[in-house]
């Protein structure tokens, strides 16, 4: 299917795994974690176990460093049968504490293409997780001139998406969201009418991964985030 | 001093002891939390060394329970010299998740003030913190049809509020802020040129804290919310 975007004229990028590194830096400490707990389980049990005390605590922690954090502790504790000593506690509040020290790491291509598109887009970054977290990597990352409007969502769902909108006074027939994860930054995109172009990343959390045959031809999947600039 | 309020467009409201009961939840806890570590120091003690991990990862954490949580371990396992029980580390994770559960107490007069102040100015909501509690308590409390807007910020301080109007595109002269502290509710609009007006809950975080001789008529302070319809 030729998708046309000639009537675009308000591009939504997502941060996380499309402007930086983000994933990867989550795996790092799953393994740092899971070396902490070698003496308990075996790592592929710890993996699971965090991912799902992770899920549990989903609705009450939301995304971000701090309840990944908290959620290590909780896995601890269980995994250890509560015979886990302070000191790994303590080791695990310091993994926390440098993943959100994590320096900023933008992705290949990715100035280039915001610098182009900002000359004819209005660009607004929407990302989800924590506030202060994402406000500073913004910061950091040097990027923060390329875009009008700047939204850290609670989540990424349909009703998010619509309430943005709605608020932003954007056209959903003009908006095209740019985003790495198919579940957060494409299908719920598609499903309210507006564009997505897809930007995989070589790393994606368990709870992001959907079924791609999903694809109805409703979005556009690219390699690397500079040939979007083929389409616009 | 008479301040002028005619005119008044746009009212910005603090949500945490401005709205809804906040500080008296976190001071239970906090209690709860020293009679946890009661075998190791007094109270007072106790109080003084989580407020100190706090203030010490107020940059890293930011505001919000999940931060303050994470402090409360950090704070439990300097307290004992490591010496903590894991049973402890986990019932610190529960006052955590308590205090995320916790009901939305709406403060006397509060409905009716937001009732009637809608039907002639924009109402919108400025809080600090976590912005998956922030919205959930907003949900919880009914109060979201009065707002026009909702933002949570990462830190109330002048640039903060400055960037805010400008994107909202708010005349400062036409601004009153109202809230429960003095520091990041009533002071910053004031250096910044709004107006605001300061509703005292009767408990106050210590790093919320001024002095307040420094009011130089700047802003008005009233005892019960129902007393700005008087000015409105």
């Amino acid at each position: 299917m030729e998708v046309n975007y000639k009537n675009i004229k308000v591009i939504g990028f997502d941060a996380d795994d499309t402007l930086w590194v983000n994933e990867t830096y989550f795996r790092q400490t799953e393994h740092e974690f899971a070396k902490l707990l070698a003496g308990y389980e075996t790592e592929n049990k710890i993996d699971q176990e965090l991912f799902k005390v992770e899920i549990q605590n989903l609705d009450l922690y939301g995304y971000g460093i701090k309840g990944f954090t908290l959620s290590m502790i909780e896995s601890a504790l269980d995994l250890s049968n509560g015979k886990i000593s302070t000191q790994i506690i303590s080791q695990i509040l310091d993994l926390g504490k440098k993943l959100i020290a994590k320096p900023v790491e933008l992705l290949d291509g990715i100035e280039e293409v915001l610098q182009q598109l900002s000359e004819n887009y209005r660009l607004i970054l929407l990302t989800k997780g924590d506030l202060l977290d994402q406000e500073r990597k913004l910061e950091k990352s040097g990027l923060s001139q390329y875009f009008h409007h700047i939204e850290v969502l609670s989540d990424k769902k349909e009703h998010n998406y619509q309430n943005l909108l709605e608020h932003l006074e954007i056209n959903t027939k003009e908006f095209l969201m740019i985003g790495n994860s198919l579940k957060s930054d494409v299908l719920p995109i598609v499903n309210i009418g507006a564009h997505a172009i897809h930007v995989p990343f070589h790393t994606t959390w368990q709870h992001e991964l959907v079924h791609e045959d999903d694809n109805n031809g409703g979005y556009k999947t690219v390699e690397n985030i500079k040939e979007v600039l083929k389409y616009l």
